[in-house]
């Protein structure tokens, strides 16, 4: 019962999160396509953090999903989560509206790994109330996509001194490496 | 279990989409009948989209119904199409502010037909999860209202280089196919 | 289970049109308290509508816990009753930020009869699905409340034409009205 | 079943309130790390206000755990709980923009007071449904945390007319004597 609510009102704030996001998207006053243009990288920022934001939701979603027991660490661990990705409407407006500059890139990475290190501690947080027996923790088992994309983030952080390019790239990549349909934890947790 | 929880997700979204919408008629200054003027193409594309919104809303409800198994695709699919119906304010508010220009007609056009095939791709992946002979297959059917739209749409989007009223007309029409309730539809579905 | 979606998209409708209004309340750039003195009727207008939506919300709650069918009537006559709910924001808005004058005040007014008529609609369609003795019908009764409202909202609506001050009573009554709590209809209707 | 749905609506809102804060964290239009000193400010007010609102969602959550009656006394008095709340968004912009000047300090403060003391409102009225032998009075005890925080609240305005440290400071202990966990209730509140 407790876990019901959690969900739910994790799923109100990732619905508002996944929608505000859109408000950057600014009607255009004249009515050619052509007004369309600065918008073009605005929209693709918005298509990657929506991405983003889905793939949380996805696995926020599964590992729930195994959940049994919600402790008040774990509503606090969760609130964390969500916390930092309040904040990916805000990176990804600035990114948006900058052209990918520089600055903005690197703070959207810092974003990407403040979350990843909330989903972290969340994960650990259910984990230490079941048990490494559990069917989350086989579920999870050695978690390569999860300990990767922190190291990732690091890496396309540290190249915005260098080159505008290699981060933007790294973020493409990661959410690619999160959309590939993991078949192994799906059937493990998903009951068909 | 995971069924209720996408179903969730999705109400929120839908909601929020519907609601945001109304941001773009902006308070008036002055306070006489008049200076609501401007705002009668506004408010007209909001009714447009709010039906429509409600269409989507009424079929995903319905074909949400059946559905037993829910797959990782079958959240994309879901993920999906919420991310195109996300851009209706959007297009809705250029459509409006620019009293049904031919550039934002299309536009708007193209928004339909993207979340129309939005809409079909998450049926066929709930369809190749449940089989040809569920109670879902059987009550989509031939499914004429479904295929006929994007070709409606195609239509509206190439006369707008034409006239700026066909558009216009059509939309109000798929509109109102859908409204018209589909008797048949809803005896196989709701449990009464 | 078709209503427990009902249900949540509309508390979802709900909560964010309840909560959009707060926007009005724009950040003033001064700190001395001074500065908020042109929000105290963006404020009064705020509570009204809160107090409103709350009355709706508290209606609709208590209507839809009897109700038993849903059929796509009751969908979309719920839907056309969130529609002028949606509004109310925009209204609101129009009224506080011009200190209640007379032309704001009679859309406010009007407003309110759309979503009094919308709902009552609604109820007309669940009373259709549910028959005349059922608990609905019966915990509804004469509904003294619902058929007085129109009639304040009317004559709110007309007397804008000579006084300023009538129809803003008239509505802080209606809301009075409603906030009475109707301890005959809480007995028929809430387990207890 | 009553209870779910003021649940629901209520962690609606709750989502709602915590994620427009954000909207005050506006985009900045250069694109060097400096840009974004305006917003350091802004931003700690925003943690603050999650950090208090995660509180009274949690405080929320748990204390709706146990109750199994819901009156229409309830559902007011929890309607009166989130009309406070929805104020937040705006205090905390006005306390943000303005670097904690004296006077936004103390509209918080009376913000986060006429919370408490809602919240204490719908502490009694669900008790007065439940009886003092129930889980939830046994729960709530002497609720020291409860009777304390109105009182630091008043120290808190009543500080900013000689200093503007103070008030923050009791603003930010105040939630640390929150967030620090409180065993004892939890382990009679969470089924485990």
């Amino acid at each position: 019962m407790n876990k019901n609510r959690m969900e739910a009102f994790s799923d109100g704030v990732f619905a508002i999160i996944i929608t505000i996001m859109v408000l950057e998207l600014k009607v255009p006053h004249s009515t050619d396509f052509s007004s369309l243009k600065p918008l073009i990288p605005i929209f693709f920022s918005y298509v990657l953090s929506f991405i983003y934001l889905g793939i949380y939701w996805n696995n926020h979603h599964h590992m729930l999903h195994t959940v049994k027991k919600v402790s008040g660490g774990t509503l606090w661990a969760n609130l964390h989560l969500l916390f930092w990705l309040s904040l990916i409407p805000f990176v990804t407006g600035w990114m948006g509206e900058n052209n990918f500059a520089a600055t903005p890139l690197a703070l959207y990475g810092i974003n990407l790994l403040m979350a990843a290190v909330a989903y972290y501690l969340l994960q650990r947080v259910i984990l230490r109330n079941h048990g490494r027996e559990s069917i989350l923790a086989k579920a999870i088992g050695v978690d390569l996509k999860g300990k990767m994309s922190p190291v990732l983030y690091i890496i396309a952080i540290l190249s915005t001194f260098v080159n505008d390019w290699i981060a933007g790239a790294i973020y493409v990549l990661v959410a690619l490496i999160w959309l590939i349909p993991d078949r192994r934890i799906e059937k493990t947790l998903i009951t068909e």
